[in-house]
């Protein structure tokens, strides 16, 4: 069973990473949600399905005014009182529990900014996320969305949240995201100018925007509470993170070695301080991964080569800090969001296997 | 198989149905997450698990001074320019496809104000919620979020989405679903009086409120539009609707009779206008489920009026618009927030028991 479940997500992964750059999968089922053919595998056998809050703290307005509102066509208006108590800074957790899951620790799997756990559900174009393919590799499975983003909810500002939420343009991912060169964008899709070889579905750009939600970028402290607190509750775990994720992963490591088994970042965007403790990481095994057209993008070699330098603290510790380099392994045209690129079930493929190597897999 | 998945959902049921009001399922599992010890079952055989987005459009803002900002930490400051176009107003749903569903049609399960589709996902005491139940009782599941809730995201203010969110402070609730007096509501749990009956886990209400979401009063019209757009993309469906939800499935199902195939509402909220033609709805069964304290509750008698009126145009149209009256049943207590309360089961096998006399199974 385990084999043929592996060689399945392997396969796929194969079959896929034999694409032509650009292309979409074989029978790409359409965008408009279950994939048609999707499962000729075996069904998943779940144990249990359901969801969680976790950490928060209760904060207090006061001295607003008053106003009344109605909720709902035909309900009577209400004097509403926007003072009062209010539950805030809560993290947001949904999992897929396995009737017999053969890793070890269930995998947490974290987004990164402006977005939230749909990261992981879908890809633009309809095929299935990593939530699945790590499901189908045998792992139980939370998807999380950060304090304030999606189902985790968000306070008034800048009374509770400080400062002003960020709504990210359509255009501005095209090039941050390297899908295209940042002068490529166009509201126009018949003229955006993407790299030849991208593996991201291109054509679905303007589905991919559906996914994102704004976000603040002045509350990483309690964003980072957040992460302790699932660590308390759901862990022992493997931590997988995204992008301004990666940082949250790697602190929660640090701030919990005895419970976080494993750090996986793929393309991560920042590090812990430098007066960090990488010693305390010395039992976590890390891996961190990279897409393509990031040579010559000054943000981005910038930022791979401050993770490089935490990678080596960790590794100076005597701890494992590995790297995965598509492009290095010959596989071109990843974007920073290579978890819905057309070649996903192959990364996660080399992602499982670098996890089974770990030891996480029973 | 059928059989005894029934069984087992109506067994669940009735055993919670024997528990005294106000405690929690036997063996409560830890609100920490997954249920300790909960499916003796079988285990759910899952096909496919995924996300879409479906609706809204592309808005664009301009003359908006620019700002620098710093994504994470150790990320370069980037200049942003909140300008441009903008993804917004789009509607998001979770689905979780079974391999072999023995109800004809999918099932959508929409939240009410100020929540998301986490309503479904969980009780705030940690048992299954309806999603779960209903994937057991044989049903395609999508959870939803309605436009500008959880992860369908939200968009910048007022000059995209009209207005001001509204925030629901921690006491609000207390009165307006019903779990006790208004005037019982204290921020010291201990000092909180609940209706002596109440089904409702009141002891875990700090954890209901982390489920909370800001939500606006204003873009009725654009939640409405998601809706619709996801009944062209997923129906033929059944929707079951909740609180603010009810006039929105009511309006799904005139919007677009040849998909729907038949309409929970439990506690709506609304209704549709007066000048609506419900004869559209003749071929389309409706349920409407009612908790307890209602009587004596002006708030609720004046919206259980209206939503009366609803369902006899129905009647008189020739249509089928039944009512599941806990109370009127000899079960008592029950909340606003029914989906959540300790005889949730109990609920979920009256409304699976409706549905299958409909013909919606297989």
């Amino acid at each position: 069973m385990r084999q043929c479940l592996r060689a399945a997500l392997l396969g796929g992964a194969l079959l896929l990473a034999g694409l032509p750059g650009g292309t979409h999968a074989q029978g790409t089922p359409s965008p408009a949600g279950p994939s048609a053919g999707a499962p000729a595998e075996a069904p998943l056998q779940v144990r249990e399905i359901g969801s969680l809050h976790v950490g928060g703290r209760v904060a207090e307005l006061s001295g607003l005014p008053s106003r009344e509102i109605v909720y709902s066509p035909g309900a009577p208006p209400i004097r509403l009182d926007p003072n009062g108590q209010f539950q805030v800074e809560q993290m947001y957790a949904q999992y897929v529990r396995l009737q017999d899951p053969r890793a070890r620790y269930p995998l947490i799997l974290a987004h990164g900014g402006g977005l939230t756990g749909v990261t992981y559900e879908t890809t633009p174009d309809g095929r299935p996320g990593w939530q699945m393919l790590f499901l189908r590799a045998g792992h139980d499975v939370y998807v999380t969305d950060a304090v304030e983003r999606g189902r985790a909810g968000w306070a008034r500002f800048p009374e509770i949240l400080p400062g002003e939420p960020v709504f990210r343009t359509m255009g501005e991912g095209w090039g941050l995201f390297r899908v295209g060169p940042a002068d490529g964008w166009n509201i126009e899709p018949s003229l955006r100018r993407a790299f030849p070889d991208t593996r991201f579905p291109a054509a679905a750009w303007n589905r991919f925007m559906r996914q994102g939600v704004p976000r603040w970028t002045t509350t990483d402290r309690q964003v980072q509470a957040g992460y302790d607190a699932l660590v308390q509750q759901v862990c022992p775990c493997v931590i997988l993170v995204h992008s301004q994720g990666g940082n949250f992963g790697f602190t929660a490591a640090l701030n919990a070695p005895d419970k976080v088994r494993a750090v996986i970042a793929v393309e991560p965007s920042g590090t812990p301080p430098a007066g960090a403790d990488a010693a305390r990481l010395r039992g976590i095994p890390h891996l961190v991964v990279w897409g393509d057209h990031i040579e010559g993008n000054p943000f981005w070699t910038n930022i791979r080569a401050n993770v490089g330098r935490w990678q080596a603290r960790i590794r100076e510790a005597g701890g494992t800090a590995d790297t995965l380099d598509l492009p290095a392994q010959g596989i071109r045209g990843n974007s920073h969001m290579l978890m819905m690129d057309d070649n996903n079930a192959e990364i996660a493929a080399r992602i499982q296997d670098w996890m089974a190597r770990q030891g996480l897999m029973r």
